[in-house]
């Protein structure tokens, strides 16, 4: 395991009256030690299946690897309809571990199919997918755990459509349905249509999802070793076990953040330093909005917590939100993601000899140039009393990143806890759910559309 | 002109206690003024130079939609070398305006050649661009203003090397450069060796670029109209002579913010509502984050000002970040962009009959969805006291892809004159940089280099 987490820079010893003292930190270890006895306590239960996913998918992984060995014989395009945690789990992933410019390359290349996600309903986007994709050779997996999401169901229906008119009885072959098992209507479809089926877990939601069949799947169709993901996500796991921050580097991570947040550090960045963990930030996006940003605790008190996340990306990001992170007020804690030895490297070779502004480079690698960057805007920002610490990994791979995302679902898990908030509902997004269903005059909710029909007009002296 | 601004959910008489009263915004309508005023003074001087952009460019327009026109006819891909300024505005132009697939189109749909914006120094990002695409039939479009940005130059010196193997002397066709035209190593590279060359105003600085030749050539090659461009932004420029916020709307996002942030809401969300926006707000993050983040005002005082933008997409981040737009602290402003009319759409077919919590969508088209989703977010925030105002246009188009670029470009001008800061510097990013050097040994740095060397070892305790 060569996750590390290194938080010295989160400290008031290193960056001075900004950061956390040692007496702060250890006042916050009871409670942190009680939010790690809660989620172990809960452990597989209610909406804690996730902590099973590591250890319960023997089976599960053979049918999908089974699944995904058919599809690359039979398809040339893979294409995810989800929304949410059905999406960005899939894209980190496929991010971090496949060719960057991956569907751009020839087949004999690939090996496996080119895989798209669409995850929004921007007509632009769907009518542009149909424009480089032929329907007859892809599947679609449909993700949608209650099979009532609108977004993926109306792009489902859109499909089976254009599937039917050009295949007839055979469109039922190119839809794999990743739902519930037990109740919705995807289950319901796939059985009357019969689709082939994955099934999510009761105790497993969107945004803990990703190492449940919503992420192995298409994972494991464009080659990726979805065991060494649920290998890497155990022993993280068994790092958790203990209530040690020594020892637990999510818990570590868990008791700085909240700390940091009850210190007016309201932003959280999630800053890689490298292109391939870019789609990790806005996976780790929702993860930590939606658990976190709650507007009541567990005793009803009103408390609206929540850290906001902000994506950015090393080195690209220095030259856009640094200056900001640098300067700007100390309402921040950045983090970085750092991975020790890239994939591959490339000499930045000579040709600038007599402009010393250029010349310093010549000789060095890519590799050099993206730690050296790392380091500086590290040493800066620690420099000028920003808080930051640093996830660090020895190399992208199946095993590492499903540590990662398992190391940051415990970590949200256990701020959740500490917080006293309920981490796995979402009812803030209820209301606008309602509303459009009574924007399309669903029936059942007239009463909402009386209410915005009602809503005060617009002021036309506030338009512009 | 069919950009308009409604910030009515801004207004405490809409949403309550959080909002802003008349008599607030009032209060601020002559801090607003002399902003307006100072920034119309500086018009075309100093660092102001962009305020020309939309007048002063016809000979330039000439030569770059020649050059555009014979880069279509000789070369397969167009790849852009830059970062920050010169990279985020080309990449959102070219995907509000393109097929969102474009790359992945046959040449004879596309007309225009494969298009991609390196805007990182990562190796395994840098090597699979080598893997996609031919540097025989390719052209490098180099953009930096110093020509001593060391991620830009890094990239050249692999470029042209790899170049220089394949192709001799005529190595030199493959490369434009885009710089300034008195100073800097670029320049000096493009005389010795002959490149073709575009040249970046003195007054125009990386953020506010994307309306001189950094942006105009990208945007040629690929087919887009940039006169319209100009047109949309000279429109705005029109409407932006006014000193009177229910004339100009660029003063009117500016005096609200301002108060916003007075008012405690140090987030920022750009939250467009069509995939085609998307990288709109990547661009406006970098514009608004190194714009208006700075430690001191020009009074020397120090002040830790700035928002930090947030980028959201819409429907998608509805299922990730919408739950803590609507719970969470009470630390941001929401800005929508809308669309009113896509430029292709999609009807949602029958097929789910028995299903009331999916059928209410068949015989609507995929437009109305997005639609009714904005509408429902939008009034569910609203109603819950979450300050948000909306940006809207009747169609995606050159014209108005120009005017909402220029007029993001005024609203940060007039809140750095809000808020008596250099709007035009970064000097939040010299210490990284110059870590970079030392990192690296440059001569001269010695200092840093030691500096760097005897700072604290980190503490093993802090490690996990």
């Amino acid at each position: 395991m060569s996750i590390k987490v290194n938080y010295n820079n989160m400290m008031a010893s290193v960056i001075g009256q900004q950061g956390i003292t040692d007496d702060e930190l250890n006042k916050i270890l009871p409670l942190a030690k009680s939010a790690h006895n809660k989620v172990e306590q809960g452990r597989g239960n209610a909406m804690q299946g996730w902590m099973d996913s590591p250890y319960n998918q023997t089976e599960v992984v053979r049918t999908i690897e089974k699944m995904a060995a058919d599809i690359q014989k039979r398809f040339e395009n893979f294409v995810v309809l989800g929304i949410g945690g059905s999406a960005l789990g899939p894209i980190a992933v496929f991010y971090a571990l496949k060719h960057l410019y991956y569907n751009e390359l020839p087949r004999s290349v690939r090996k496996t199919p080119r895989f798209y996600v669409v995850d929004n309903v921007d007509p632009e986007r769907m009518n542009a997918l149909f424009d480089i994709i032929d329907v007859k050779n892809t599947v679609f997996n449909v993700i949608t755990k209650s099979g009532a999401t609108s977004e993926t169901m109306s792009q489902y229906l859109i499909v089976m459509d254009m599937l039917k008119a050009k295949l007839g009885d055979k469109a039922r072959e190119h839809i794999i349905a990743t739902t519930s098992e037990s109740k919705g209507n995807l289950i319901k479809l796939a059985k009357e249509q019969n689709f082939a089926t994955l099934y999510i877990p009761d105790g497993v939601g969107g945004r803990f999802s990703e190492l449940s069949p919503v992420g192995l799947l298409p994972a494991a169709v464009v080659g990726i070793d979805i065991k060494q993901m649920l290998k890497g996500a155990q022993d993280m796991d068994e790092r958790a076990k203990s209530s040690d921050i020594a020892q637990n580097p999510a818990l570590a991570v868990a008791a700085l953040q909240y700390i940091a947040m009850n210190k007016g550090k309201n932003i959280g960045v999630m800053m890689p330093y490298a292109d391939s963990l870019k789609y990790i930030a806005d996976w780790y996006a929702q993860l930590w909005a939606e658990s976190l940003g709650k507007e009541v605790d567990l005793d009803g008190k009103t408390v609206n917590v929540g850290q906001t996340p902000v994506k950015s990306l090393g080195v690209t990001d220095q030259h856009s939100q640094v200056q900001l992170y640098n300067e700007g007020p100390y309402d921040k804690v950045i983090t970085f993601l750092e991975v020790n030895n890239f994939r591959t490297d490339r000499t930045i070779p000579n040709g600038c000899e007599s402009f010393p502004d250029v010349s310093f480079l010549c000789g060095h690698t890519l590799a050099e140039l993206m730690t050296n960057e790392l380091k500086a805007t590290r040493y800066t920002l620690t420099k000028r009393g920003r808080m930051n610490y640093t996830i660090s990994m020895d190399k992208v791979d199946e095993y590492n990143i499903g540590a990662l995302l398992y190391l940051m679902q415990l970590q949200t898990a256990y701020v959740g806890a500490m917080l006293n908030i309920n981490t796995y509902n979402q009812p803030g997004v209820e209301g606008g759910k309602n509303a459009t269903y009574a924007l399309f005059g669903r029936k059942g909710y007239e009463k909402t559309a009386e209410e915005i029909r009602s809503a005060k007009p617009d002021d036309v002296k506030y338009i512009v």
